[in-house]
């Protein structure tokens, strides 16, 4: 029997769809193992303090960790973010890395963003604050069953109905979630977190629903 | 002896650092060969009409020409293009492609590009008529020798003397040129199109080196 000797490994922590942390037991068990150990934290903003593992990676030979601006700092469309690598793998990185950089549009805001950290990270603070508040609110509805999240999301599973109609009765209404229905992840919704006013008219329409 | 078959030819037309144009002989006979002719459009903006061999792909099956709104539209910041395809080849390419796609900035700047079409050729005709005086006032300078271009830069030999000297004499007086100085292009410096001012500037600057 040929056993294949995995050489990386990657984790999205929080995790996507579900928000879900990894626990620190594992990850250090991980970082043990002679594979290299790559981290998106494209979440972690959305973690209470201390989150991620930005820390650890230069007293580690084979842990990256990969952040955005796409999410706490709303610049998705322009695509842009960072990573920490072992100092030895840049060579290796810089020889796979396509030959254009990050736009200039993309860099100025990025440069921006980290100059009104603190107004941005107020926003972050009242994502986390209104998930809270969203969390409990889809827990009210007997047929949602949400998952706690350190993401700016909540995966919900759906019970005694379709997700699909879930989601399309809310599209008809204006109102645009993720719905899951692959191996693994049948019957789920996933909600990102919005103003409180978003959450109010998402609660009226799941409400209505029969 | 090992003979290797080539599965593609890459070709930039017109030609960068020099600005020239391939014979459409050259090109045709390119054509009836069995490999993938690739043709990087990147200048054609700045050549007499018609231009390029965009209208070619649809008859050809192993030809593809890129086209970039870095030059003619001066988006080159914010990295947008497109490019012609047969059809067959679209597959493969989507297998290649990374998963992200332009940023939203560069979507919105290219579309309104290519409104404002009219205009931007305004400046692409200013352009290539300061290159055609541009390149009779390099003529005029007794040590370069300025090659004809179908681009928005000029090349020039520089005889007699260093062409870094050149380079930096001109970066003192904050003139910012290209300089070249490897194996089959040996003390040249690449000068692009600007406005008239800036051709005079330019001019004065190199009449005025010993």
């Amino acid at each position: 029997v040929k056993r294949y000797q995995p050489k990386l490994i990657f984790l999205a922590n929080p995790n996507n769809p579900d928000g879900g942390l990894i626990s620190p037991e594992i990850i250090r068990s991980l970082l043990k193992l002679p594979i290299l150990v790559i981290l998106d934290e494209a979440y972690a903003n959305f973690c209470p303090e201390p989150a991620g593992y930005i820390d650890q990676v230069a007293s580690h030979q084979n842990l990256i960790v990969l952040r955005s601006f796409s999410k706490w700092a709303g610049l998705a469309g322009l695509r842009v973010g960072y990573g920490f690598f072992p100092e030895n793998l840049v060579p290796v990185l810089q020889k796979a890395k396509q030959p254009y950089n990050v736009s200039v549009v993309a860099e100025k805001a990025a440069a921006i963003s980290l100059l009104n950290n603190h107004r941005l990270q107020k926003n972050v603070h009242k994502i986390m604050s209104e998930r809270e508040r969203l969390l409990k609110r889809l827990g009210s509805i007997p047929w949602l069953q949400p998952y706690p999240s350190s993401a700016n999301f909540i995966l919900c599973k759906v019970l005694d109905r379709e997700a699909l109609n879930v989601k399309r009765s809310l599209l008809e209404k204006g109102i645009l979630i993720r719905y899951f229905d692959k191996p693994g992840l049948r019957d789920h919704i996933r909600i990102s977190v919005g103003k409180p006013k978003h959450t109010d008219i998402l609660l009226d329409a799941l409400n209505e629903m029969e």
